[in-house]
């Protein structure tokens, strides 16, 4: 049911009641086989091909209430679903449910000389809050892979994708239904109302253990910023490639194209290229002309603007700039350790890599760069779960604790020790 | 230098430089080598044995000032060191040095079908706040646990035990010196001012990374309702022994007495003993009998109460106790579901433990309690650092994030992933 209009008191009774419904329905997901749950993602999958046509009629009034809004033609395109958009959503849902079930993984086990044994097993975390904006397929996603993990998730959309979450949302919970399993372990928070993102934040009355904030900068600056639980996000990704002296010029021209301009949008494109000034007089012109010729925006520091007439001037700010766009800054430092001190003062610890073909030249740079990744000889849009192996990802994490890089299903459990004993009493 | 009256503005600007120290310090501990940071260990073990008069002289004053100030004979004995104690600490940092350094280690490292090769590699967490009451040997543990791990360390100890933390600093800072490693990697606050734990709870402008709270519920409870970093900390441990139907009595009496007579004072030690209803008769009259004559006021259920007139009758306040004295909780409920139940509503997720020979019923147990340990025929009381293998720990935590259970060297740090490839860019 849509909820148009309420008190601050009626939001806060309804949200808090979700919370709880996610408490007792974390139990019985948690506990889950994972064939309950497999069957769970499968049937969800089905139940969004079958509602194919319900989903764009229901998409195209969100859509038209956006473009009478005025949102620009990007945004439309985020929040526009058809029917091969939908069928990459439920081929997404196939896609978790085939992943190995984290739960119950041992991720290490050893013998004390007393006899017990001791095993540190994967357990779901508990609860996880997503806040999202205006993409709906974020909806089958988070949820899902929530879900794998054996979470509850409670799942807070942008009141732009409104009414597409929320067939979205109805047929997960088909697939609940068809399993056996808690409906209330995927929820939807029912209102537009902003105060309910306040609410999450707070952590309703500690039903949530994680908050994940999937969207633009604006919206992870506020959760990092207001909530009183853990956030698994990154602000933003600030990523570097340093061409070294003993780079290989070819493979350092394509690695550069690939990390800035694959695709400028993506949290680990390089916006800073930095050059030994050691090899700048032979591969700066190179580089800088394979980039404009490419139809990049080039910004350089002194050294760089003598290179190319369309190289425009950096300014200070341009060092600390996420551009995701066909900009580049780029700058001439000293060595290695010029890259590493470069990095620790404008990066933002999500991923950075050298070119080089001196192994011990990396190795300093692998080990120095303080970033959830560091990379030698390969493009920064390496960075992603599915790249990694994990499958899919929830995001990406430039906090230090617990989940650090891709968020995928391993990183949505924690762990307990179980310990076997014969009989011990301790000393 | 001791500060004995400032304004808040002054404590704010001197905490701020501190934390400031802290994070340049910690660049220099991270990439220290394990050779290093032995050498600054035993350095500082040295040089406290070689200020042994030194140590004792100013705790002999801190010991005045707490009992002028009427504390009480437990509180003094905790705080209190002699030469014995003093060579105990010492020999804690020796121990210390001799674990296996983390930082470094792989965790997991896989290879891409591209040929990516990843690795998943331990390295420090950073800066760790460390707050702590009245023993002043924390100082030395806590510092020499943050250093191996490669972290730097913000200690703030207890006004009564400033005098001798601050001695038994001094020889950290001489290891350091020693080892030639940055003097600020283990700083002390200088300040009796509770304002100090205040700002470092706050995170002192984002140089803390983790707080870890050393002491009382009153001071762990403050911790984790003020603190905006995140907490490692257990508020309590009201662990659970339950006795199964299947259950040997021999091995069951042997557990519970120890689980909670061994140390009463320990957060591992069993507060409230579940039994089977299927195994009441039988075994109930036995454990009651064992505990009451082992010296243990016992606090019983309707059904305890029948068992021995010395029972007195639990309150509903009883199961949600941690006394910590040698008083336990006795109650009778239904098979090992009803113990994960009562488990559920009053346990604090720290430690429980099941006695029984049916393997299934004790794999139910492992799989259903949401505890940090759960356990199979063996005593609460190895939840420690120590008996797990780690070699020492900071603490144990009931947290479920980053670090679960005991907190050693492992445990403060986070990891990084390294990738090493061979030109790789992303089709």
């Amino acid at each position: 049911m849509t909820i148009s209009s309420q008190d601050a008191g009626e939001i806060a009774a309804q949200m808090h009641l979700i919370g709880r419904h996610a408490r007792s329905a974390q139990r019985g997901i948690a506990l889950a086989s994972p064939e309950a749950k497999t069957c769970a993602l499968l049937a969800a999958a089905t139940a969004l091909y079958d509602h194919n046509a319900e989903i764009i009629h229901a998409n195209a009034a969100d859509v038209e209430t956006a473009r009478a809004a005025g949102m620009t033609a990007s945004y439309i395109d985020r929040l526009a679903l058809d029917t091969k958009r939908i069928n990459a959503i439920g081929q997404g849902l196939e896609d978790i449910a085939a992943l190995p079930d984290p739960v119950g993984k041992v991720m290490e086990a050893w013998t004390r000389p007393n006899g017990m044994r001791i095993e540190r097993v994967r357990v779901p975390i508990g609860v996880i809050g997503i806040i999202f904006e205006s993409r709906p397929n974020v909806t089958a996603d988070a949820g899902a892979l929530c879900l794998k993990a054996g979470n509850a998730a409670i799942l807070r959309g942008g009141s732009d994708s409104f009414e597409t979450s929320r067939i979205i949302h109805r047929c997960l919970v088909e697939g609940l239904s068809t399993a056996g399993l808690p409906e209330a372990a995927v929820q939807l928070v029912p209102t537009r109302d902003r105060a309910a993102v306040g609410l999450m934040l707070e952590g309703l009355q500690g039903a949530i253990d994680v908050i994940v904030p999937r969207g633009g900068k604006s919206l992870v600056a506020r959760v990092q910023a207001e909530a009183r639980v853990p956030v698994f996000a990154h602000l933003e990704g600030i990523c570097h490639t340093y061409v070294d002296r003993d780079a290989d010029l070819d493979m350092a021209v394509r690695i550069v194209l690939n990390a800035k301009l694959r695709r400028t949008s993506v949290c680990g494109a390089t916006e800073t290229l930095l050059v030994d000034r050691g090899a700048a007089p032979a591969v700066l012109p190179t580089l800088v002309g394979a980039l404009l010729s490419a139809g990049c925006q080039v910004r350089g520091d002194e050294a760089t603007l003598k290179t190319d007439a369309r190289v425009q001037p950096a300014k200070e700010g341009d060092w600390s700039s996420e551009y995701l766009e066909a900009i580049i800054a780029v700058k001439v430092v000293d060595g290695v350790d010029g890259a590493v001190g470069h990095i620790a003062r404008y990066g933002s610890q999500h991923t950075d890599s050298i070119v080089t073909g001196s192994a011990d030249t990396a190795e300093r740079f692998l080990d120095q760069v303080d970033s959830a990744i560091v990379m030698h000889n390969a493009s920064t849009q390496f960075a992603d779960g599915g790249e990694f192996g994990f499958g899919a990802e929830i995001g990406i994490a430039t906090g230090r604790l617990h989940a650090r890089g891709p968020v995928g299903v391993e990183q949505l459990t924690t762990f307990k020790y179980k310990i076997r004993g014969t009989g011990q009493v301790r000393p």
